[in-house]
């Protein structure tokens, strides 16, 4: 198969911490909570990827589950993930400044065998795009843009 | 400092692949489009791990601005990321499911010199928590519990 681009754009708003994202026709905003000198008018970054990592394996369920040979019910997954604000906030030598750990627990009710759907599970976890981002890395390259006083955006 | 700890919890609707993801008071939808079987209620789970990404790198500047000494007026990313649908759609070998490359593209306008305006982008990527997690890798650990018919969630 040919590869295929995802696109989306984030831009800063003119107030506090918050963030317009914008992905096919779909909008989220992304702020912190005002302890965080934000507006929270929505969840935060690191948030939101868990939301990314959860739905995607959500959707990877949804779509395997057939070909597995499973009939899935239900599925819901409680993410949760460690991060020490002495590397984001303060650099802090040694720190990393994203996740140390994610931990997640998933929920599954199938017409299956227990042994069965303890496999799908793991099927689904090895076949999730996001998770195989976030555990394998990903490069991110970056090319910065200098916008001058009265260029328009 | 001590770990804080994120939390977010992502649940399969009834009805195609559409999925509710909540995070502090949060709800955000992720979806596919009928092409792919879905509702096109939200966008996809890896176009919100671009947005998690350009957004953590906004609040990042934001957050950074002042001590790096610089007056941000404007920060925007736009975000591309190539996958390979045949990771995960067919599990093909030697194919990732997830994706290959993320390219990124800031524009940053700053009451600054140009070029402390463009080591101010670099400090932002290093210290940019879901850019951290994308480029180093995180591990991430599953428990998967089987829900009877009748119990309740």
């Amino acid at each position: 198969m040919a590869l295929f681009t995802f696109k989306a754009t984030s831009k800063l708003l003119d107030h506090g911490m918050a963030v317009e994202n914008s992905a096919a026709c779909f909008m989220i905003i992304a702020d912190e909570p005002k302890n965080m000198r934000g507006t929270d008018e929505g969840m935060n970054p690191v948030e939101m990827l868990l939301c990314a990592l959860g739905s995607c394996q959500c959707i990877t369920a949804r779509f395997l589950a057939k070909s597995f040979g499973i009939a899935l019910k239900e599925y819901r997954v409680e993410l949760e993930g460690d991060l020490d604000p002495a590397g984001f906030m303060k650099g802090m030598e040694g720190v990393r400044p994203g996740y140390q750990q994610i931990r997640t627990k998933v929920f599954i009710k199938a017409d299956a065998p227990e042994e069965k759907t303890r496999e799908f599970a793991a099927f689904v976890k090895s076949r999730c795009p996001v998770g195989d981002c976030l555990t394998k890395g990903v490069a991110v390259s970056e090319t910065c843009f200098i916008v001058s006083d009265g260029e328009a955006e």
